[in-house]
């Protein structure tokens, strides 16, 4: 991959750039500020550049003249560079200088890494792996039946034994045995108490062992594919550029449809409690998690027979949901829920639409209100094998906070509310594709600079953009420290709108839907609460273990929220302090 | 129970007899004939007796005149002594003494001894059991999940530990527990790796805990429900006078219905091989087996929610069909049956109809045709326990037979063919109500004495009966050692039928069904290929074994058959021989 540098003017800031990125995107990055408000996608026009000096690529486009295109000018989030270029940003797109210095942030201590450090050289060594045999075939000396031959040569070749068998493989063992001409690949599990032999297919599929693994949420349920035989073989994750490891083939999610039967787990367990409700709330969210591993085996290409196993995880409500398992006891004290630790469950029988041999793996819960997402993030990040004291954040609908180390580990558990994942907020969704990721805005004409994912015109504002539409309303001065809209500034940005005072980011023909979106000042109540919620419950946590945020050696910040979150903004909004200011 | 002194005239002989015997069958059991052809129900009016000294019990009954009563001549199967009583045989039943006096027998030094003398003092310890608990109840200090809290208390209370659950259980786990005020009885079943918790109910239910067995037979199924509590509190099996242990609570059996579709299992494998033919032949095996088990819960009024496990044992095939297992490989070189051990399945999952909890656990086969039942059979009659070299004979359609003692075991496999129970004789039936079960022919006018199971009027002959009936022609010289009817005797008994020459044993009206009912010289045949098809197999395994006949010290013939066969009557027609008289 080729690096070119870019020389931004006026400002005479220099950067350096991938080849695949566009002048938008570039100074985004770099935090120079070009109006956009289509989301990159060559809709609204704005983001005009003119290229003093280099080579780009950049087709002709209706927004710019020719003669304006002949005295280059081009459209930022259309012009990608092919060698070092000097670009100019127009006066409509310009900052002052002097508000460009006020905003400079002190340097930042928290610095990110990603999942991938964390958990770099670990074994990955999945309970589920296969094995291929070719067996003798029988003769009069040696007619021992089928399974009793396999289970000898699973002993004599890969030194295996006391296992146990899946009944509903003894029907077509003998068939497959003879199909295969006695070469095939087995699949066994290793469960608390041993071996057992799940599947059976003919050939050598070895190298074909993929699972699924489900983060079951309250709000959305996400789900990853996952290359178990050549992890296994390679021991270790290595990451690629995209954050993903090279475990994972594909990854797909979706709303949890239970959500029409309320936005919280609290609310969800109410509508269980009516007639048909627990069967209705598990019908749907397995419907969901359908809907999640047909697209990732569509997205994948990956065969369903080569589906070992499934993982779920999610909070202890949801994983009761999913299960069928009533939850009524989670919300009444002494708030008990029925089960913690789960047995593994055939897949079929819960309504999962894989292959009958598959089984599910239900992440153990702690308590009512700690479940498997955490505990499964807490075992993927690694907090339980370092030193460090770290403070681990699920934050979700119900965001859930662990703090500890190698020694102990403490939880604590707080509603957070559905804002980082688009709910309670009038133009939140989900982190796809038209949402508005990254938003930076002009401080002296207050005109905004919007990416979105996919770099499609907007549809709404996720999580992360979210967090970047308020740090910069705090930033340029729209917003003061209790949240509210400065009302008197000028900009028709700002307007009294249906329900109080809004920020508009992008007006109806800019946007894929009929309307104007805006930020209202009941979102940013919505942030300010579950901001407040994730904060206190960090808070408790460290005065029950006797410490304070200073201890704190690392943040982990789970999930895609954790993912795309900016960590400057994150702090600017006050989700996060840096060491030393915070008491 | 009473018991009385019992002296037939003319012979002047002596029985001791129980107060609940009726004279013809004191007469039938000391082997003193009076004509009979009616079963012993007091329609054919022909064992007509004298009573001379004592008090008897004899409703009076229009086959004898008034006169006649006040002469003392009663029906002897009406006739229930009622202290010491002396019987005048009338002359048309008397048997002459010369003929008599032929007709003994060498005293026999075979000697019948039942199943309950060679497990006596066996412990009984089932695998599935179940345990009382009273829990403490969930509160704010103690507020772990509702499982964790059963767990705990099933260690500190019965200190079992790592017991892994049926997944099936979590969803009523907190509603059984509260409904029952957390007063529980736990389902436990010991598997080869660990402990199981497989159900739970509300309240104490310790004491109920009962589990079907059933022996899933080429012709005939049969099934029993087992008290698993109190047997496992006695340790020790007891026996009642009716056979049955006092573990056992009900018994039932059925025709297989897979006879529809071929009568041995070459023949069902053979069916098998059709488009859907395995799957016709599972259901109706399962069909019959649900049948059973209906019948035993109706017989026993016992509530199915307290049928804590199933045992099935059959022949390969059988345990293959039973399974839904194709059994196309037992009947081709070199004959390799799926499998021979099988992990325990849900009896739902096979659609027999008990409760969801319920597994079903399959005696292991040893070899293609060397199967459950045998194997059963071994170990419940406890061969592999004792010094005694044991020839073991499970005759069915298909006859096994092992031999050995605690040291070594040996098997055998024969096509005994179905004639034992009933089957490929023209009146054969199974051992039921009505069934003609034992017999006595008068030597002089070759009259029979007939006696049914149930003491109802006729419907068919039954495996025991036929020896029976066998036995008492070779006897009174009515065949000869080849199985052929003497065709020179004057007897209106013996005559030429529609496919050869047969022996009349009820005539139409005595029977209920419209025709008469005997035995042909085809009859005759199927049993000498049958008998001579165990023999071969008995001397072949004696001859690999490097022993004889002589050297067997005791000999078990299992199931139905080996309850009621009668052991000189078997000597009689070949079946056994005695020491020392067999080479």
């Amino acid at each position: 991959m080729a690096q070119y540098r870019i020389t931004f003017l006026p400002m005479d800031r220099v950067f350096i750039a991938e080849d695949s990125e566009n002048l938008l995107e570039i100074a985004m990055k770099y935090g120079i500020h070009i109006n956009a408000s289509c989301g990159g996608n060559a809709a609204c026009g704005k983001c005009r550049v003119k290229i003093i000096k280099g080579d780009v690529y950049a087709p002709i486009h209706p927004k710019i003249p020719q003669w304006e295109y002949d005295a280059g000018m081009r459209l930022a989030c259309m012009t990608i560079p092919r060698g070092d270029v000097t670009v100019e940003i127009p006066l409509e797109s310009q900052i002052d200088r002097a508000v460009l210095k006020r905003r400079r942030r002190a340097p930042h201590i928290l610095s990110a890494i990603d999942i991938g450090q964390l958990v770099k050289g670990w074994e990955v060594d999945p309970a589920v792996f296969k094995r291929y045999i070719a067996l003798p075939e029988p003769s009069m000396q040696d007619n021992i039946s089928d399974l009793g031959r396999l289970m000898r040569e699973i002993k004599r070749k890969h030194n295996i034994e006391n296992i146990s068998v899946d009944f509903k493989i003894l029907t077509r063992l003998s068939r497959i045995l003879r199909d295969s001409r006695w070469k095939v690949t087995v699949t066994i599990v290793l469960t608390r108490k041993g071996c057992k032999l799940i599947n059976i297919e003919p050939g050598n599929t070895e190298d074909k062992n993929y699972s699924i693994v489900i983060d079951i949420g309250t709000t959305t349920v996400c789900g990853q594919i996952l290359d178990l035989a050549n992890c296994s073989a390679l021991k270790l994750i290595e990451h690629t550029g995209n954050g993903r490891d090279i475990c994972t083939i594909a990854e797909s999610s979706d709303y949890n449809a239970q959500i029409s039967y309320g936005e919280d787990v609290i609310s969800r367990i109410m509508y269980s409690r009516r007639k048909g409700g627990l069967k209705k709330l598990n019908e749907v969210v397995i419907g969901t998690i359908n809907k999640v591993v047909k697209e990732l085996l569509e997205t994948s290409g990956i065969n369903i027979e080569h589906i070992s196993h499934l993982v779920f995880a999610g909070n202890t409500t949801m994983t009761h949901l999913a299960l069928g398992i009533d939850p009524k006891y989670i919300m009444l004290s002494p708030y008990t829920p029925t089960a913690t630790l789960i047995p593994p469950v055939r897949a079929v029988d819960l309504g999962v639409n894989v292959n009958d041999h598959v089984h599910v793996y239900i992440f153990p819960c702690v308590a009512s209100y700690v479940g498997g997402d955490i505990v499964a993030g807490v075992l993927g990040s690694g907090i339980l094998k370092r030193d460090k004291i770290t403070l681990f954040m699920d934050i979700g609908t119900n965001g859930e906070i662990v703090l500890g180390n190698n020694d102990w580990l403490m939880c604590a558990s707080c509603s957070a509310g559905p804002a980082f994942e688009g709910g309670g907020i009038t133009f939140g969704m989900r982190a796809g594709k038209g949402a508005i990721e990254q938003v930076k805005i002009n401080p002296t004409t207050f005109e905004p600079m919007i990416l979105t994912i996919g770099r499609v015109k907007p549809l709404g504002i996720c999580g992360s953009g979210l967090i970047d539409i308020v740090a910069e309303l705090i930033e340029v001065g729209l917003i003061d420290q209790n949240g509210k809209f400065k009302r008197d500034l000028q900009t028709e940005r700002l307007r009294a709108g249906e329900s109080g005072y809004e920020y508009v980011l992008c007006y109806t023909l800019e946007t894929q839907i009929n309307r104007d979106i805006v930020i209202t000042e009941a979102d940013l109540d919505n942030l300010i609460r579950t901001k407040a919620a994730i904060y206190a419950g960090c808070r408790i946590l460290l005065e029950n273990a006797g410490l304070s945020f200073g201890d704190i050696e690392m943040v982990v910040i789970a999930g895609g929220f954790g993912h795309y979150i900016d960590i400057e903004k994150a702090q600017t909004i006050g989700l996060m302090k840096q060491r030393g200011l915070q008491r």
